[in-house]
């Protein structure tokens, strides 16, 4: 590959100020308060205050919030030298891509009167298709810029918004917790994006690809925010009372579950009985994906711990033995291994939900089969079919995000967008004013000039 | 300035346990449990528990308290040689303020029956005045002494509670999420306050005024906090139902739009294109505060979005060229930058209040105008005439902040409160026992000596 | 103490699989969903959604959670190289006994038709249970092996359980925060636990046992987590309305004014004044301890304020003065120092409570009286019986835990489980892959090998 000129004093400020510029257009346009926002909607009629979706929401949207920002962006900081990328970029595409999802959602799951209207369960559903974005941007870090990042960030909203608009309002697929729309489909497309920009000498920069002490530690806070709250995530937009009640605590087990089984398999599958941090960062997080689909349902506590635990197991097994051959034989960079934490277990969360599904009876659910199958309920489809729409969604996904991440990733190969060159990958001063390091207390700045790696003749032929 | 002993061998305690004892004798004589909150009072008339405020405020709360004391303490974390005095410091005086704040809020805004009434909403807004107090704490970060800081709090707290019932209570003004009551207020004051600090020489201790790679780290868990939990912020004491709901909404929007231009900014101005982790840090923030006045009104996600991104532009603008300049000139040495995260964002969310309140339409409102503007909903004024009242209020708070500052800024230069000399300043170890670094692992001890820096004769006047 | 090999290759994952696989099957037998989780049951009958306790609840439960996970887990990183241990160790062993702690409690707290029944309340009490032997951990921090924690946890889990029961159960006593049975409880089984595994020759590993610059600066994340969300721990499961209100307003003014007393205390006893970072990351916290069990009484806040001023005092003073003692006179080898943070305040929150109860009458409760006090509200005891029972409470606990803490301790001592040699105690690399540190860019391992401070001899005897 060849690299363009990685300055981003233009490239970026204008892909911000053309994107903002745009978003703030189509909200002028398109976007109102809903019913439950809107002073006069809902002084309209006769509430009372509490009957506000905002207090049955806003404490789950605000723990999805954090998983976003800080779980997410501290889960990423654990290389040694990529610590404002991770962190900052991982803020900058979240804070786009909530907007731009906010737009696309709200225009696939339907307008009212021409207009997209917006509340707590906007926001929680923006933060969702952006937790999709983020998972992609595992698989490519330390090797794109904001630019090219931004550019995935556009495309994968609007076909998160497609897939997911034909699982849950064509084929009627129950998926609160995302094992599917957020989880496969987010690691199967960022598979592909980084299979797209597979760099052959990316060993050039091998040995910035590695954590040290206190960035580990940095790491473990995005990790233990994630596993807190994803009972929060699970249960944010499922329905009122029992339904957000179960899916957290069967999220709970799952991932209490798992936590235990990758520890196990952490030290099992080290020569020296070692734990690997890698392990313990991402694969205990595995189960909470892995009831993703299932969570709301009358999956039980025991179910639950199943899934948990062999979520972990697989998670581990995935880090351990099958990343080194996606990227040996598939020449699929991983840096995250989202396959491990986000892939395998979205798509045992998929066939863990479709079984669960196709179990559901009515003597199980009693009346509380309206809110999580309401086809079943009403007697439009058998839990069987339920069950064989929930499998077929996960082909649906997988399909949508394999050829989305396909073209997305010729698209964010042009060479105007940044990228590092291979020396420079896993380097925030590429992209940061870089202060020095703590044993440093003069303060001497040890940044890495701008594409002092790359050979100039490169960078010229581009320019 | 001369410089007394730094020693706070019996400075701090004396303090500390003289401030503590005044306020559990107050509380003892003047505070009792309001309605909600005391056993016989809540079970005197028939309610349902779940209309106890409690469950309407608390997630909010937790919110805010999260950002008194994670946010502002780890935002100021950036400096290399000063994170146990950010993060602690900020402790202390955010405990102390909470306090002091209930008291003087209490007596300001209505005794019932010779007694301050106390609950979640007296939390909430003693937390609120508190944040005033560590945004002024961000000008003088490093340079002063924990006793100063003790007792800039026991007045500032005093004005704040002054100037918030003229403007609430006299006035009838709107500013539920403080952008003139907190961040106005707390920015000005702040900035007189370090003016009056001033210190010709600071550059002896310039080379500890710069942050290092993990600082920088640890800073922005303050900055995302902050940007998450605003939205909480804003809405914490709004109305019950949609205002909460529609305030939140706005200042998500608004902070979201912002750190697009905030980037888009950061890059512009580089020299080479390079973020700079102080702008992403800081003005990334500034679309919450310009959406404190207006973040309840019908502002919408349009205006709230324009709100974002020009607070954004402003605040970068700002740090960049603004703070050098009120340096040189006006002698005003400002650590965090309040003025750019603050100051401006301040005043523009106090016009952006003001401008929004005079277009106030009962079309627009409906019943709603009842909980928003309760004023112009009785017919007692017109929607212009409470912008009008909003941009008095402005020019109030300025006021009020500006002299204030002035003059706590001459009590905290008098030579017993062991501000720390020049060449000591953002030295932690003046104040703290501090450990080795990472690096060495035997637990070396390089701590300065107190006042190691301060020339004897100079300690030596003093005593 | 003869040390077996430290190679977790086989034990740890043994002891996790049996374990989990337990915990699946009796989860299997045992456990089903609650009125309120369940769709048939919570369906069945015509509730309101908000009428879910989950509302009540959920976000206390979130916050508790965070304090497990985050709180505990970094409060003890301030290590210098056992921060992978402290966050690592506290997560597996508060995975695995919260669900161990779902079985213990359930069983002991009544099934229902032979099955346990599990929702939001059995999730706080499960991480209420954790957080017991969580504080025992601290007394044994970078002494144990993470299989010697899982046994422990699966003794201290039961007792914890049994003694909780014969105190809410049997005797009807009071302690919603825990001070007794959470604190107590952990604190001086923690301690005997460290009796028992006293290490006369620890001073080969004592430089390791102390902090580095940012490892103080990660502790007080994990501090400032508990301090703040420590209202929420305290009224996590009082009653609906004025009793969860009423909890979290003391207990943050509590903790407000321990702070001031902890800053005043620790630098009134440091020869120089200078504030140590061991009393603030600790001692700041006891007021929350000690306003566990009388926060939801009519405490008040002035009563709330002197609890948690003398209990700041108190704590500073353990930390300077008897933990020293402790340590050379009785051989208790205390990490953490639990016995200053919650052994002392425990106890005297006990006392506290005890008292309070003693003093309540009608004229003050009304009819909250019922929520708070049944058996006093109900006229089967007087207040005074039930200060009597509250003191009783107290003995019956510290039997319990240092009856309980011996016995563990000896099986704990067992030469099976893997503890570390006295030169390796305080050190990650026994049982992680260990990075390099910040300063060496080229990511170079410098782990110490499994055992090689260990004799051969000695590892050898027990093979």
């Amino acid at each position: 590959i060849l690299h363009a000129n990685t300055n981003m004093r233009l490239k970026l400020p204008i892909t911000c100020f053309i994107l903002e510029i745009i978003l703030i257009i189509l909200f002028g346009v398109l976007v109102e308060y809903d019913e439950e926002t809107d002073a006069k909607k809902w002084h309209h009629s006769n509430h009372s205050q509490y009957d506000n979706d905002f207090y049955y929401r806003y404490p789950s949207f605000q723990d999805v919030h954090v998983m976003i920002f800080i779980g997410f962006g501290f889960l990423m900081t654990f290389l040694q030298r990529y610590g404002f990328s991770s962190v900052g970029f991982n803020f900058l595409i979240a804070a786009f891509a909530l907007q731009w999802a906010t737009l696309m959602q709200g225009f696939f799951h339907g307008m009212h009167g021409g207009k997209i209207h917006v509340g707590v369960e906007s926001m929680i559903n923006a933060d969702f298709c952006t937790g999709s974005v983020l998972i992609s941007f595992g698989a490519v870090l330390g090797k794109t810029s904001p630019v090219q990042l931004l550019v995935m960030a556009v495309f994968e909203v609007t076909l998160f918004a497609v897939n997911e608009f034909i699982l849950l309002s064509i084929l009627g697929t129950k998926d609160a917790g995302g094992s599917m729309t957020i989880h496969t489909f987010g690691a199967y497309f960022g598979l592909m994006v980084t299979r797209v920009l597979y760099r052959p000498n990316l060993d050039k920069s091998k040995h910035k690809n590695s954590s040290v002490y206190h960035s580990d530690l940095f790491a473990m806070i995005g990790t233990l925010y994630l596993w807190m709250f994803w009972p929060s995530f699970n249960s944010a937009i499922t329905a009122h009372g029992d339904d957000q009640h179960r899916t957290a605590l069967n999220t709970y087990y799952s991932l209490a579950a798992c936590t235990l089984s990758t520890y196990a398999m952490s030290a099992l599958t080290a020569h020296d009985g070692k734990l690997d941090m890698v392990h313990i960062q991402n694969a205990a997080l595995a189960g909470g994906v892995a009831a993703g689909t299932a969570g709301e349902m009358m999956l039980t506590p025991f179910g639950s711990m199943i899934v948990g635990f062999l979520a972990g197991i697989i998670s581990v097994l995935g880090y351990k033995y099958l990343s080194p051959i996606l990227e040996s034989k598939l020449k699929i960079q991983d840096t995250c291994g989202i396959h491990n934490l986000h892939g395998m277990p979205g798509v045992m969360g998929a066939i863990v939900g479709a079984v669960t599904a196709s179990l559901a009876t009515i003597e199980i659910y009693g009346n509380g089969m309206e809110e999580v199958f309401p086809d079943v309920a009403d007697n439009k489809r058998t839990a069987s079919y339920q069950g064989a729409i929930q499998a077929i969604s996960l082909a649906v996904t997988l399909g949508f995000a394999l050829v989305g991440g396909l073209l997305v990733g010729f698209i964010m190969k042009l060479p105007i967008f940044g990228a590092p060159s291979d020396a420079s990958c896993f380097e925030d001063s590429i992209y940061w004013e870089v202060p020095g390091d703590e044993g440093s207390h003069e303060g001497q700045l040890t940044t890495v000039k701008t594409e002092e790696f790359a050979k100039p003749e490169e960078t010229e032929k581009l320019n």
